[in-house]
């Protein structure tokens, strides 16, 4: 068991590595040799888990989703809205997230890595959160729910990227703000729009909630 | 005055050859010698123009915003909007500015390559594009010209780039049309919106029309 544990922890360990260096290098430019170095782990250890660089690249990609997740909220669009704010905050500090993310949107596609699946599976997922919306009567009849979430999914890709370019994401908060101030009128029925909270703090208090075990402007 | 049309001529050859090297390869991993084979001019051309891999990359880059250039249109949005339908357009067959677009969006920076310069060059336009907008009172009093020229800039190319990642670019007009019919409630006063048109086959239209002198959709 406790051979198991250490060789969880240590997959753990070269992923978030791995991560950092594609984030850093891209996938082109990015060793083995320099995850091995970053990651302070024996070249076994590494090879026992990760036979290639590009089963190193896939493990990072799969990691995207998951640092996506929220608690969940009473009104749906909220937690949608909360998703991209937590997402945005995770993004500025945590290695992995940004190095998950550069995999995906670079056009290097190598063979035998699915770079675009994080597209795919996020698209799977705010179609399911913007079923539940609609169950709960949140949406406007005219959202049609593949469209929404494909929108949602690309324009936020665009808007992290450019304020990386721009502001090395310091902005990404506002930005995701301006994100949602312009398409929040065109999805969530009028009623409850006003309830909505998308200020560019909300991934910071989101957060601080979650820890703390309280629920922020559980107003739906 | 023939030698230097020449030269133009030559210039031009290797930045087209160059943007489809780069939109092949990307940034790292393209050569001035893969360059030199798809521009088929010498040696010695090439290094009178281009004295290096970062100068090519600039003059790609440079060329992406004169690719985005519409007729007028008596209204403003319309011109917008149609800006980036004939820019998605141009994006599904012109190599030169698909080599641009991975330039600016990879996030390979090399040194001595401003490659987010398109980013503020698009923003740059869009806000002047709105502010004649404004002038002409087609927008809602709410918008903040330079926080909507970002988004917009923002969006398009998360949206263009996840359409190019999972479609290759086929649905691209779809796409664009989704997001004006998300983001125009926001922007354009009400009595203005039924006469825009954003629909997915509209950078078709307005190129078509361009080429025989029309204006299309001239309601404003």
């Amino acid at each position: 068991m406790a051979r198991q544990e250490r060789a969880v922890r240590t997959r753990r360990t070269i992923v978030e590595a791995a991560g950092a260096v594609f984030d850093e290098h891209g996938y082109a430019a990015t060793t083995i040799a320099m995850v091995l170095e970053r990651a302070e782990v024996t070249k076994g250890a590494l090879y026992f888990h990760f036979p290639s660089k590009e089963s190193l690249a896939q493990a990072v990609l799969d990691e995207q989703l998951s640092l996506g997740d929220v608690p969940p909220h009473p009104c749906k669009l909220q937690e949608i809205v909360d998703m991209t704010f937590v997402f945005g905050h995770r993004l500025r500090s945590n290695a992995l997230l940004k190095g998950s993310v550069r995999l995906t949107l670079d056009q290097c596609a190598p063979p035998g890595v699915d770079h675009s699946g994080p597209f795919r599976q996020w698209s799977d997922r705010v179609v399911e959160m913007l079923q539940d919306a609609r169950d709960q009567g949140e949406l406007l009849p005219t959202v049609q729910l593949r469209d929404t979430a494909d929108l949602l999914v690309g324009a936020f890709s665009g808007v992290q990227l450019m304020s990386r370019a721009l502001h090395g994401r310091e902005d990404l908060g506002h930005r995701i703000s301006v994100l949602w101030a312009h398409l929040l009128p065109s999805i969530a029925v009028p009623g409850l729009l006003s309830g909505l909270d998308s200020r560019p703090d909300r991934g910071t208090r989101v957060l601080a909630s979650a820890e703390s075990g309280e629920l922020v402007g559980a107003e739906a």
